[in-house]
């Protein structure tokens, strides 16, 4: 937890408030001791045999193996179906006719010593989820990575994308971003290549060598407009059964309009060395040998083209289920998806794998006797890959049961060697610390946690180090400070849970030291990559089941709730300072531009020989009152404050029927932070502490209403969602003030 | 002039003050009317056409052009010989023997289209003056830009380089610090090469389509350790005329022991691609398409060889001479080297066209009756590309008389399209502010300090604008601030100058919208190049002329001091300041350094597979006090505010006499900054404000002695250059106090 207001409790008295008060606590060596590496190993092998991409055979065989693998551990396992949209390609094909014909190549050949890699047969080729179809020509743009800021420099350079096709690297924004910003800034096609420089030799050896992208590889993945809502495009906020209400493909705002497809950076470059025009910003740069252009002339014309079948598929989650002693009716839930774009044996199956040993290891607790006194709900979902299909529709499906039940959801997704890493809800920072203080790092045999805090006073120590690895690590040289946890955006099956219906969700993983970003979403992400690039023999993902084990099973058994408010108060405090900050630095840099602009200095900057046009100009920024939520964020601060104390001090001398009614008052407060109408022009994310950013897609925005209007000068908006926030932070200290009255009325 | 100390006299007043008594003032319309372009460009295909360096041909031939020259304007010219180690390449060779053979081509290809370039008769090769000749058999080590950081990474990496030839990229240093790093770390040889991303197609189109840098060339240059000391090794501190004593080639300090060759990214991907070993960390990937290892294995073992011959070269200054109407003992002296590395458009000539012109213009004047009160020395150096031996030379013979005559030095150098950049001594940047003032940008139309204005401004307030530009910006955005200049390091002929006599220098240009870099010291620095890529016409050669006559002839002409003192004593504060925040920070980074090493937090933040050992520990900062400092630069300020105002409200009524002795009295002033021992280790610099950094090479240090040392961890020598520097500026204070008084009493 975090110390900075002084009005929060000793560490260690928490710690002991928190720890469950069952009268035999769990074997935890017993659940390592059931988790074996060499099984998971086995798994990976078994599900990463053949492509699992939605309407594959091993779609359903997968989920058919692994229904059969719960049940044969002791759990109510079985498969819910679904059916969603998706498109599969019919054809693909992307030529360039000037200066010289090329026809990119668009697949991906064996890689000697990779036996999975030949199995071509079921292979997707390149390919996007839920572009547009079309069949379309003309002068192809490079827009580097195709973000805003990108479009914003081109047009001060006096490129426009309009009428033409796009070709953006992929990195820094989410892939979806950018075929969309293209779109929405008139072009008819988009192409997405891997650049050497983010994922290909300028990083490492490329596979076989080394883990690195090699040049004939490409990055599919889904296009579709996960900023406006995920899961199934037809039915939006409502489960995907059988006889669902359906919107149409043309009226889905979530399909694309325009075609697209991802190409290698060996494709890549014959297109982008033929370019002509201007001479890109240094910024635009990547790792070919070439000197990048920016196009948009006749030099380069393409024609790109793409047809899918869009007929309704099937999906197969599994559910497994094991029926708590005491509180049956209080949920666990714990996922990681199961479809790879082909064979995933990173995506996802590293995390899967981890899942499985998991529930293995806690099914056989459970027959020797030991049973979670809450109701485990374990998901292995499909149709991830395309747009968190199987966790978004079977989240809406249930949703009522869901906001009655739902305790937790714990998330984790692809997995390899490196530092444990995670991000959620932050009552439960101090959860999470406390488990990954409990399990080995595989390699250096110390504690996860202490592993993660030197890395984060190192990182923070570095020269040119960042402010925010510099805060950071000033919090981790303080051992009774908690480690900081990440906040959540979008990217895994997590979304529905924790940014619409509001249940607090964890995803977590290890990372960083691998090198499963090289093949990511590529037919060489097999688990012979995996196994010798990515985490060899799969030590990380038997640690990756030790956490998940622990953060499942402690909280199933906890009679106290294990949240710890002060982390939460003392974060959404950091947010608004940002936000203020934020506010202060746009209200300056309008100031100076509006100067700037009436002098013509921009113009008498630039090299007259490469004159650019003005920027466009900022709004002013009026004035917007921080205190509704200045007084918001102080009254959660103090009522984390008492809450956090009335618990560690009256906790364990509770009555039973307290300590319950306490755990269940807080599970519903947790959801109170979802709330309609949502966000402005997305009312589908309903959380207003964290959203996936609308210009950022994976990566999280805090204070989501107020902070994404300021940023894109929507005043009335940031003035509304103040209230809005602030109402929603006052009503969730009331709850913990209502928490405290019954802990001391107790 | 800067206005944040309230003493400081308005602008405007100090404007009025510094203004030439003369009753007659210069036509500088005349001036600018006398500057030709196209003349300039006629002499730039005359000086460029043959290779220049020392013992070439043309190195004596345009030395008697440009003396007839100055001679034919009225310039009492003629040629001053020196005889100085000159090491002439006999044989270059370097040969890649394993995994397979591959000789190196170590030379440039004629361009098409570029005549001169086909003129491969007297180039020099592949080669870098005052390497240590040597013929050696070794594994090769990639070292990045092989800067004292790099040497850093790779002890931790567990990597040396001793008994290896290493392997370098040009940039972030100056080149004479990789192959010195490497002999100081146990290296045997050296090779620089030219990567892609600083100066190729990383860059721009390449050469011929555009101004970057083929794949088939080299940097040129000098790599005689400059930061002991420049000119002759043979000679440090005197003149290398004939007789002079001299050291041998084996006993002078500042020439290397290892053989070192430069070689194109054409050359250099043979070596590199066949490395082994680890793959590089981020900061070492180049622009070249291959994964970069770091070698150091058998794996590519390298055969360099390099032969000289070492006899003593005579050089060619030219010394032009006008004499002063009324201060014929006051010299305004003005130069820029003549000598290229081969045919040298850009370097320098593009430059040493317009001191030409500004002769040409103001021999005119003289004889139409305007001539310079002070007399004017007009310097075409010779040599300075081998180590500033012409200059340095030069001002060492002569030593007496200038420290007894001199005022300023001016230096140009290379010069191209762009913005105007000054560096220099900072009692003269409000009269460099002046002058600009009344310049036309050739582009813009708008004068030249108002277009750097601008771009200051509008570079301080882009996004992710560092510190520096942001307060550049700060003080730009108010017209009534002068704009910053740079402190003088090294690079150019002000060298002995400033560094070593302490006569105050100013160096400027125009840049940064050419592409000069691109052939920098190639044999494709051609006129050809430069008309088409760096500065079409010569425009800003002319505009160079313009600023350099006016720089020159307002201070000949000028009857009080053009010294604004405010503008200095504000500059050592911030000087000042950053030195204790550095020392402060360094406080810290220790202190957080030796908590993270007793942790053992490097080695569990490491990835397990790629152990690194502990960064070396850094040595605890003591107290050091900065009260001698602190009270000197008060006293600077206060004598400094004084002066300024003293001169503004009485300097226009003083008596003819008494401006004469307060002229004189400035002008001897200005050069006891200059003081004995000079800097710990490398006592031939002498300032105590200025100088270049022992490990920058050309990058500046300012406070040298206790910047440096603090830097460098010699705490006896921070506490003792804090009393020496204090000591100086205390004196130079004094002085003013001096000023002032003759100012009162008059």
């Amino acid at each position: 937890m975090r110390r900075s207001t002084p009005w929060i409790f000793p560490l260690i008295a928490l710690a002991v408030a928190v720890a469950p008060a069952s009268a035999k606590p769990r074997d935890e060596a017993g659940l390592d001791a059931r988790i074996s590496a060499d099984e998971m190993v086995g798994w990976m092998k078994r599900l990463a045999a053949e492509p699992s991409h939605v309407s594959s055979p091993a779609s359903r065989g997968n989920a058919e193996w692994v229904r059969d693998q719960f049940q044969s551990w002791g759990w109510d396992a079985r498969i819910e179906t679904f059916q969603v949209l998706y498109p599969t390609p019919l054809s693909v094909s992307l030529e360039r006719l000037t200066p010289t014909p090329f026809r990119a190549t668009l697949t991906e050949a064996p890689v000697p010593g990779d036996g999975s890699s030949s199995k071509t047969k079921d292979q997707l080729p390149a390919y996007v989820a839920f572009q547009g179809d079309g069949d379309v020509t003309a002068p192809l743009v490079y827009v580097n990575f195709g973000m805003p800021e990108d479009y914003r420099a081109l047009e001060r350079m006096g490129v426009s994308v309009k009428g033409k096709i796009v070709i953006a690297r992929y990195g820094v924004g989410w892939r979806g971003l950018k075929p969309k910003l293209a779109q929405d800034h008139g072009a008819i096609g988009c192409i997405i290549y891997s650049d050497p420089q983010q994922d290909g030799y300028g990083t490492d050896d490329v596979y076989p060598k080394g883990g690195g992208r090699p040049a004939q590889s490409f990055q599919r993945g889904s296009v579709a407009d996960m900023p406006i809502y995920p899961g199934d495009p037809l039915t939006p906020g409502v489960g995907a059964t059988e006889n669902a209400k359906r919107l149409t493909r043309e009226t889905a705002e979530t399909v694309l309009k325009i075609p697209v497809l991802p190409i290698s950076y060996g494709d890549a470059r014959h297109f982008l060395e033929a370019l002509e025009g201007s001479v890109v910003p240094a910024a635009f740069v990547g790792g070919l040998p070439i000197t990048y252009h920016l196009g948009g002339t006749d030099a380069v014309k393409v024609h790109l083209a793409v047809k899918s079948e869009w007929s309704l598929k099937t999906i197969y989650d599994v559910v497994a289920v094991l029926k708590g002693s005491e509180q049956p009716d209080q949920w666990v839930l714990r996922g990681n998806h199961r479809d790879g774009w082909v064979f995933g044996a990173a995506d996802p199956i590293s995390g899967h794998v981890s899942l499985m040993a998991e529930a293995k290891a806690i099914g056989a607790q459970a027959r020797a006797g030991q049973r979670p006194k809450r109701t485990l709900v374990y998901l292995s979902w499909d149709a991830e890959e395309p747009m968190l299909l199987g966790s978004t529709e079977w989240a809406e499906t249930h949703a009522d049961e869901l906001k009655a039940k739902a305790v937790i959801y714990l998330n984790s997704d692809g997995n390899e060697r490196g530092q444990f890493g995670a991000e959620g809800s932050h009552a439960f920072e101090h959860y999470v610390n406390q488990v990954i203080a409990d399990v080995q790092d595989p390699e250096t045999g110390v504690p996860v946690a202490q592993r993660l805090r030197a890395s984060m006073q190192v990182r923070g120590a570095e020269p040119g180090a960042g402010e925010r690895a510099a805060a950071q690590a000033k919090l981790a040289a303080d051992p009774a400070h908690d480690l900081p946890i990440g906040a959540l955006g979008s990217g895994s099956d997590y979304s529905a849970f924790i940014a619409h219906l509001g249940i607090p969700s964890i995803n977590f993983s290890f990372g960083g030291e691998g090198n499963s970003g090289g093949v990511y979403h590529s037919a060489y992400d097999t688990w012979e990559h995996h196994l010798a690039f990515d985490d060899p023999g799969l030590a990380y993902s038997a640690a990756l089941a030790k956490v998940g084990a622990r953060l499942v099973t402690r909280i199933a058994d906890a009679d106290l709730p294990v949240q710890v408010y002060g982390n939460l108060a003392e974060t959404v405090a950091g947010y608004r300072d940002e936000i203020k900050k934020l506010t202060a630095s746009r209200r300056d840099a309008q100031q100076v531009q509006s100067r700037l602009l009436a002098s013509g200095a921009y113009r008498l900057a630039d090299d007259p020989t490469r004159p650019r046009a003005d920027p466009t100009a900022l709004s002013p920024v009026p004035d917007i009152s921080f205190a509704p939520l200045d007084s918001a964020v102080t009254h959660l601060q103090k009522s984390a404050a008492a809450y956090d104390q009335a618990l560690a001090a009256r906790g364990p001398g509770l009555s039973k029927a307290t300590r319950s009614q306490l755990f269940e008052l807080q599970r519903r407060l947790e959801m109170t932070l979802a709330r309609d109408p949502g966000l402005p022009g997305r009312p589908w994310y309903r959380n207003m502490l964290y959203a996936p950013g609308r210009f950022t897609g994976y990566g999280a925005k805090t204070l989501p209403g107020i902070r994404e209007a300021i940023e894109e000068e929507r005043w009335v908006d940031a003035n509304r969602y103040m209230k809005l926030t602030a109402q929603t932070l006052e009503a969730y200290a009331s709850g913990l003030d209502e928490a405290v009255r019954l802990i001391q009325g107790a």
